[in-house]
């Protein structure tokens, strides 16, 4: 490594590559998920509300009853107004933000018009939308406000939310807060491949979505892929990445922060920081150490660059749901990172910002999607219809198109254009 | 039906949704596709071309030998050379149309900036990419220019088709030309599961590809969903569809074409007309009589509506791949049908036009996805990263984001945030 002193704790970058391949060799899910979740689906679409019922007992609340499995409007609002006032304000402000950086993703029909007529694709909102909102050791508000805003702004008429029972059966006040922020028709009060089962097929209490949106456990993921020939779903949600590329005047101490952040997202989170500066990967080390969190530090690897472009070159590879870039020389390379699900420029930029706060979205590609997928946005709750008029003269239309059909040997394609022209 | 006189032929269009049902029963594959699909998708990962080239000769080409699997351009330009003058001139004109309608969905970054920094979303072109274009009797080239066009306007780096081979080896010169318009990198000659597995896992004569776009047989399909974990996918295309929409005053002998052309799709094809007319029924069914064609006309289904409202709103509910809205009645009602892949307005937009030269694209949701898929558009072919750049006043930001973090119980979320306020 060029003669700089490397810290102890840091491999070189070109390792990183295969241990990543081996966090995510599992996928966002495996084969013992989806033979789970394929019985669990099956059992949903035979059974209905009382199959989900079962896994409510065993996973969340033993003695969950048929009637806690689905809370309307007017107990989400009774259940959000003992909501402490300093989450909701925070929660509002959230919402604002979020809210208004989706508000600029609007879709717009485009059209082309000429003397033959005109061609147009228009959007429209989706009719009935899904959100999985999951749960850790408590209820994650900020998700609902992620997956709600984006079909809120799109016009989604109905938004059903599935987010696990509490153990204590409470609904989370925060949590029905947020769901009234976003307007949410009802939370059905369940997560994992039986939630989504319940949002693809419907159940009594239930009808079912067009769509199923947002993230959840790989049971959950695996139950997404198996209803998607059914049913719309956006990615397929795997374990949360960072990868952290840092220059030489990058604040350690706060690096240490949104690497400990990262790590707290679970045993499947992957949590790297490359630097070619050995001071830098030394001192991230120090600042760990002091947390004195041994579970969390196992979780984060550190990789040493030759500099700081193969580094940026190392995070862009891996393709991770997040990049921070900190530190002047590591953020000039911004606009050549292009295939993470979402990029924080500057060591001020902490991740966890884009979490809650930063108006984008928490819902990003994991485990390499990044190389074909996206962030959720506006436009995943909307679909588009072609329109076509044509009134004008069709003369070379129909001659053009019924020539191509004719190669194709599709003879009345043909004739149906020509009886235009 | 108020006393009107009924065609012979048609039935009551409250009969059309369970005629429809029937139809996609099998959805865009059924379990017998699944299972084949598999079994090639891992012949194909393990032994990669010759897995592929014994499908090709089983299927579409007895002696097919490894070195026919792949066409480069120099090839395509060859073959192009020899297609006639007229079609070449017809490709040109159906490929300038699609370009430029396809040029107005060129998607466009967005931001929000504040006091506390910007956040934005942009869009980045997918790195390689490949379209399947199958085979009917002869090769489709006009499916070569709707999946290529997109990936072009997007920007994709590289584009390789696949497309199956036919009896006698040669390249089509129709599509050898189609290719070389989208500027395709290579041809892929084999269609199906082999085709999709390739694509998605490489061989020695392919690299894999990031995202699988395009239309296929139920192989196809099924190969496109068991892949979709891995590597992108756009809809599941099944059996086309068009439910006919007609007012009196709609040219009976013209719609009979267009119900021939959908019916000319294969045996999986839905081809209806709805009207509350009872003599437009009847000249129809005349002018379907007249065409002798009792294998199409068998596939033609007719039925009665009270009205022309009830007639576009069960257009809607089946959510179909086309609706052709046909005599100035129904035309009016245009606003109201958003559940149907492309809408022909006016009895002289066939719905052929649509296939080949309008502009619009060709690859359309089926089996009633269009509740929430789309066209095949320029969207498809590009990724979004979203990036956050902070850097002012972030006081406000850290102290709500903490707020929300610690609710969640994300201590170092919070801590992350708050080292930056």
């Amino acid at each position: 490594m060029g003669g700089v002193a490397m810290s102890a704790a840091a491999k070189p970058v070109s390792a990183m590559a295969s241990d990543l391949a081996r966090a995510r060799r599992g996928g966002a899910f495996g084969t013992r998920e989806r033979a789970a979740a394929k019985r669990v689906i099956a059992d949903v679409r035979r059974r209905g509300d009382p199959a989900v019922l079962r896994v409510v007992r065993a996973f969340d609340r033993k003695g969950a009853r048929s009637d806690d499995l689905l809370a309307d409007r007017a107990m989400l609002r009774r259940a959000a107004r003992t909501a402490p006032r300093d989450v909701r304000a925070s929660l509002d402000l959230a919402y604002r933000r979020v809210y208004a950086f989706h508000e600029g993703q609007r879709p717009r029909a485009t059209h082309e018009r000429d003397g033959a007529g005109v061609v147009r694709i228009t959007p429209t909102p989706l009719h009935r939308v899904g959100a999985l909102v999951p749960r850790g050791a408590t209820a994650y508000p900020s998700t609902a406000l992620m997956t709600g805003i984006p079909a809120q702004v799109a016009g989604v008429r109905e938004l059903v939310v599935a987010s696990p029972m509490s153990a204590d059966g409470e609904i989370d006040p925060a949590l029905a807060y947020a769901l009234t922020l976003v307007d949410a028709d009802a939370l059905y009060r369940a997560g994992g491949a039986a939630a989504v089962a319940a949002l693809a097929y419907g159940t009594k209490l239930l009808a079912p979505v067009d769509k199923i949106v947002g993230p959840g456990n790989a049971y959950a993921a695996a139950a997404k892929w198996l209803v998607s020939a059914d049913v719309g779903i956006d990615a397929l949600q795997g374990p949360s990445e960072l990868v952290v590329v840092a220059s030489r005047d990058a604040d350690a101490s706060a690096l240490a922060l949104d690497l400990l952040a990262q790590a707290e997202h679970g045993s499947g989170a992957f949590a790297a920081l490359v630097s070619s500066d050995g001071t830098l990967l030394r001192d991230v080390d120090v600042a760990l150490a002091e947390h004195r969190e041994r579970a969390l530090r196992a979780r984060i690897l550190l990789y040493h660059a030759p500099n700081v472009g193969a580094a940026a070159h190392a995070a862009n590879m891996a393709a991770p749901e997040h990049v921070l870039l900190a530190g002047r020389g590591a953020a000039a390379l911004s606009e050549k990172i292009h295939r993470a699900g979402a990029v924080f420029i500057g060591t001020r930029s902490a991740v966890a910002f884009g979490d809650y706060v930063a108006g984008t979205n928490h819902c990003l590609p994991t485990g390499g999607t990044a190389r074909w997928s996206s962030a959720l946005r506006v436009e995943d709750f909307v679909r588009w219809t072609s329109r076509v008029e044509l009134r004008g003269d069709l003369h070379r239309l129909a001659k053009a198109g019924a020539t191509v059909a004719r190669h194709e040997r599709m003879r009345y394609h043909a004739e149906s254009m020509e009886a235009r022209g």
